[in-house]
């Protein structure tokens, strides 16, 4: 159910043609309050879509009642002209939905630099308004899909103030049950693992009655965590957006912390299900840092380590190539001493004190699972950055992707 | 005559037995004097191997009087057992030549974390000190091959303090003509390209009367501006090592810009034949960045795109992706407005004030070499940075590598 799953939310997914294939590629969702509070988090590349810059401006106070979304085009890099695109698109929707385009966030994924299909885009926006429905969230996430190979969704949900968030997904999760509150989304990507079409988009909607500056609390700390500590290739897109919109329709203000845990845990879920389907992927690598002596270091080596390009080839070969981690931790600035560093590969420390411990060939990697858990032993804070691994797959897919 | 083309040096490379293979994998390159001056650049990484830490440590006084090098083995992370055996080499080269460990530096390159079998490496060393010759330069360049499908050599000379150098290289170079002096050098590598056999390895000679100081400043100022920016795969070894040595057999004391001038020339050499060369490449990338605010932005800019993958799967395939360039350009703080940004490839200025420019269609990619020219329009420093492009080749010979 998606974005449909929590009250409040219409939605729908269609095949405008902005896509040679005729795949569904345009998609709306609608808050249909009683409340309209939003936040949101944006890529930190400087160099912008035109909907993210329209978006960020639109936040700003707040309040969102809809999301209009396209995949096959990500009206970045297209000048002025993009900018009127974007707008067009937000007026096209607030026309449609009888709103105000101020109150209606943009968000586009595909190729850089290519301009919109603008009449095509258009007219679907007005089809996709004639469907919204309470059960379009499925249609919705299909619409925003590009190399993705499923369409991917989760949802959360919680009882009231004085009980835990249970989480959840599958295809029928809970509707906001009761007089409890719920917390569904939908993503795409990509995102900072392999925007090969340029972006990682995830709405979230909730029907939880939570203001503007608590909802923009917990998306901040949930994406902090999740989405940001996911790093397929390095690669940052200019796309990059998180929205999180709120009904108010469960008529439940939960506790704050509850809340931020719900929203949490559907971001989490969303972020592993977009590590397992990074493109050409034939390991999902997670990198767990210890002893570190802050969760900067933890994060830095973490990355270091899920960027370096030789140790993803050595994983793809299921060779527990330990030098290559020690190598990655080398380059960073991060608090270490280079002859206490442990290094434990599926659970077999092949490095101890800087070198050589347990024999490699105890490590089991032929599974798809990868965990490369690393002791700085030199404090208490930790971090665990999600990755996989450097595939043939994935040069093919990324040579051949605009042609 | 790589090392040798300089008087006052003699070298040699024999097959040890240290790799599987037979190849050569041992190399000495010995200063005859009657000036033993030398200088040193060594990797960055913090995680540094044996004979990094041993040649760091000798060459603090300037000097040495030889140089024992050995393929097959990288001696990293092996902890004190490998320290030993990074002295144990330097001693038995001291003895063998009759001078003092101190004045051996020590380079090892091949996989991480093994240790050498250094019986065959001390019979080996002995065989090389046996061999020894004025003409044994293209032997030593040899022996220290990993994966390079061939051995990289170049040579400058300078015939006075009034003239400038002339370089030049191939299978016959200048042997110190007449009364003026000459730079030689052979390098393995890798380096910051490909080190998926952990390490660039490169020494030069030459029989010019220079002094340590002028060697060292001769040697940063040209490592600089060629092997610290050539960037093939972001990853950065633990074994690096750039040696100068200087015999003063020439007599001819050059004039230090001059002489800086022959070492940079043979460096640039040498780091085009590594990205040349580099593991898995169809492509050879130029990315040069001019109107930076600075020469470090310059740099930085060109680092992030020498090192964003999707960017070199799409050069492998072609494919003229200017928005991935501005992608990457975009995740640095270097000085620049993202609508003035332009981007030419092959000539073509397919991004202009960060929009869609010449038609992508007129690039023509079919040849060996690519130029990515960016203009940050925003100062008037600039900087080049050499990588090449991500191939299933590249993904091949580093998941096989040490399996």
């Amino acid at each position: 159910m998606s974005v449909t799953a929590a009250r409040g939310f219409t939605a729908s997914g269609v095949s405008a043609g902005i896509k040679d294939s005729g795949a569904p590629d345009l998609a709306l969702v609608v808050n249909r309050g009683p409340s309209y509070a939003a936040a949101a988090v944006f890529t930190s590349n400087r160099v912008q879509a035109a909907p993210v810059r329209w978006s960020r401006r639109v936040i700003g106070d707040g309040a969102l009642a809809a999301v209009v979304l396209n995949s096959g085009g990500a009206n970045a890099c297209t000048g002025p002209a993009g900018e009127d695109d974007a707008r067009a698109m937000a007026e096209r929707t607030a026309r449609a939905l009888r709103v105000e385009a101020e109150q209606v966030a943009v968000c586009s994924t595909g190729l850089i630099g290519v301009p919109l299909p603008m009449d095509r885009v258009t007219a679907g926006i007005d089809a996709a308004a004639a469907e919204l429905s309470e059960d379009g969230g499925e249609a919705a996430a299909i619409a925003i899909k590009t190399t993705d190979s499923v369409h991917k969704t989760a949802v959360a949900s919680g009882s009231g103030p004085d009980s835990g968030p249970r989480s959840g997904s599958g295809p029928e999760p809970d509707r906001g049950p009761g007089p409890g509150w719920t917390v569904g989304g939908m993503a795409k990507g990509a995102g900072m693992l392999a925007p090969g079409l340029a972006t990682m988009l995830v709405v979230l909607t909730t029907d939880a009655d939570v203001s503007a500056p608590t909802l923009d609390s917990a998306l901040r700390q949930a994406v902090r965590t999740t989405f940001d500590r996911v790093d397929s290739d390095g690669c940052m897109s200019t796309n990059d957006t998180v929205l999180l919109l709120a009904s108010g329709a469960s008529g439940v203000r939960p506790d704050p912390a509850e809340f931020a845990e719900a929203v949490h845990d559907v971001c989490l879920d969303l972020a592993l299900r977009l590590v397992a389907d990074a493109e050409g992927a034939s390991k999902e690598i997670e990198v767990r840092v210890v002893g570190a002596a802050s969760e900067q270091d933890a994060v830095t080596v973490g990355r270091s380590i899920a960027r370096n390009n030789l140790l993803k080839c050595a994983l793809h070969g299921e060779d527990p190539n330990w030098g290559r981690v020690l190598s990655a931790i080398g380059t960073t600035s991060a608090v270490f001493d280079p002859d206490r560093l442990d290094v434990s590969i599926n659970g077999v420390r092949v490095c101890r004190d800087g070198a050589a411990g347990e024999p490699r060939d105890k490590v089991d990697l032929s599974g798809r699972a990868v965990t490369v858990a690393v002791d700085l032993r030199s404090g208490d804070a930790s971090a665990t950055i999600w990755t996989n691994d450097l595939t043939a797959a994935y040069v093919h897919e990324n040579s051949a992707y605009s042609s």
